[in-house]
Formats: structure tokens, C-alpha cells, sequence
């Protein structure tokens, strides 16, 4: 059963900037608390939407589409959902903030690409400077930060477990989720 | 807000067969009952998660299981949805099926194709024997007919009314939706 209130979480940021680390941290609360959540993670949605599509920035764009797409019809039916696509074109956030409305929150997951490249956690970045990843963001391709996103998460200064709980006090104040169980 | 109750129902048939139309007096009722319902029609689908996809085999496969998976995705929180794409293998379905568990219901919607050739309402099958159209189900690909499905809708025999008229009587004996308004 959906709660009642619907809203896509959309996280923004570079590869190693922490997107996926805080999503599984905000999941864990919501489902503590008793909400739906359901996740559209970068590489889920890759596997399951967007199999053949690469890295050029038409394809980027239609990638980034299905999953406002499917975030879209989760969200306007009550589902809360997060994404955690690394989303690098400011145009395309803004297109899937205009087609969601007052049900899109933007979290800016802020780290510099010389923290993301030294965090590494993939070794992609790795293959990237080597020549073996084309076309990857913050090295050979653009990203281009939100210009007022709703929340910015300075993963550089901060835990993730302090990025999460920010998420969470964002929503509980806009009240999107149910309170903390005890509270 | 979501209805508890979440279910895909999953049209299939020829092209013709009758399955928009149906789907439309579906909704309409739906919608009157107020129950929250969504549409996963093939042409839609075909738009916004399988453009660039064609009508191999393969393709064919690959789109279904985009709307197989929005389908769960919706149905698993509560919210009812419709699929009414042609989706001609069976194999592909019952994955549908199995993906679904209980939620899944599918709905036959039964015309032969001298019948739905005979309609031919978009001018797609004149296209298919002319040759203009390739891999065009029930004249140069295959369709082949569910062996268990829930409901059977013979539309050579019944209106598009009355084959919406059993789809709801259904739904309501599985108590998958609202009662009639003012009953």
C-alpha cells in the first residue's frame, strides 16, 4: 500500500560522490518508519530501461527520461521514490522538475572530482583517465550542478549518515514521510 | 493517492483486436468509481521507454519486459494498471506473470485475424500485405494465444462494452476495486 504522499527524491552528483551510499542510508529510515520507497538507482535503471544505450549525451538525455518517466507515475500515484542516476545535464533535471511539479526535490550529492577520483570506490576513474572509459563524467564529459536544488549534501565535510539524516529532516519538514516510530 | 489494492491488467491480442478501446471504457469506469488507475498502452510505451527498439523477436522481447517492469513496479504499491500492448509471445507473458504473482491478470482479447484484418481500423494490415510493414503479428510474425488466462473477452461475439462490462465484473468479484457509485 502507497502512503499517501507521492514525491521523487532526485539525486544528483557525480560517479563517487555518495548517491548511492545515502539512498541505502534514506531507505532504511523510510521502511524504520513503515513508508513505501522505491529506488530507480542509475544502474538498475540501465539494466532494465536503457539496455543498449550508451554514454553520448542523446543518449544520457533518453535514459534520463525513462527514469523521470517511471519516477513520474510512481510519484503522482503516492509512491515515494528516490533516483540516484548521476544525472549530469541541468536541462534534463529541469525538464523532469517541470513534468513533476511540486513533487520533485532535487539533492545536489556536492563532491569535487578530485575527492570523487580519490574516493575511487569503483576504479573508475581510474579506467577513465586511462583512456579505457570514454565519455565518463567529470573527465571527459560535462556536469553541470543544479542551480537551486532543494537540498546540497557537502559529502566532502559531512558523514553519510549526516547527509541521510538531512534528507530526512527535509522531509519530515515539508511532511512527506511519517515520523520516526517512537517519536 | 493509491488504491490498497494493486493489479496489472494485462491486455493482449492482435493489432485491432480491440484492446485501446477496451482499455478506454475501462478506465472511464474506473475513473467513476474513483479508483487511481494507469495506462501502459504499446504506443506509449513504445514512446517513452523502447524508442529505437523494433519488432524483432528480441526487440519485442525487450519491450515487453520494460512494461513488465513498470507494471510491477506500479502494481507492487497499490496502484492498478492496464498494459494493452500486442505482446505476442507467450513465454514472455507468463515472465510477466511470474514477476506478478497474484497481481497479474491476463486478459485475452480474442479476434482472429481475417476479423481484425476485416477492421483493419488504422490501415495496418493492407500496409502488412502490401509488404510496407515487416515482422507485422498475425500476418508475417506470430501471435500466439494465452493457454490459462483470466478472462477471455470474444469480441467477435460481444461489444466492446460488454467485453469491459466482464473485465469489471471480475475485478469486482476479486475485489480489486471500488463498488459502483450509488450501489
Amino acid at each position: 500500500m502507497a502512503s499517501e504522499q507521492g514525491f521523487t527524491l532526485w539525486f544528483t552528483g557525480l560517479s563517487g560522490s555518495g548517491k548511492t551510499t545515502i539512498t541505502e542510508l534514506v531507505v532504511a529510515e523510510l521502511q524504520a518508519r513503515g513508508s513505501a520507497i522505491e529506488v530507480l538507482d542509475g544502474d538498475v535503471v540501465r539494466q532494465h530501461l536503457s539496455k543498449g544505450l550508451g554514454f553520448s549525451k542523446e543518449d544520457r538525455d533518453t535514459n534520463i527520461r525513462r527514469v523521470a518517466f517511471v519516477a513520474d507515475l510512481l510519484s503522482r500515484n503516492g509512491v515515494p521514490v528516490i533516483t540516484a542516476a548521476i544525472s549530469p545535464y541541468r536541462e534534463l533535471r529541469d525538464e523532469a522538475r517541470g513534468q513533476m511539479d511540486g513533487r520533485f526535490i532535487e539533492a545536489y550529492v556536492k563532491a569535487s572530482v578530485e575527492e570523487c577520483e580519490r574516493r575511487d570506490v569503483k576504479g573508475l576513474y581510474a579506467k577513465a583517465r586511462a583512456g579505457e572509459i570514454k565519455e565518463f563524467t567529470g573527465v571527459s564529459d560535462p556536469y553541470e550542478p543544479p542551480e537551486n536544488p532543494e537540498v546540497v549534501l557537502e559529502t566532502e565535510d559531512e558523514t553519510p549518515q549526516e547527509s541521510a539524516q538531512r534528507i530526512i529532516a527535509y522531509l519530515e519538514e515539508r511532511d512527506l514521510i511519517p515520523p520516526a516510530r517512537g517519536s
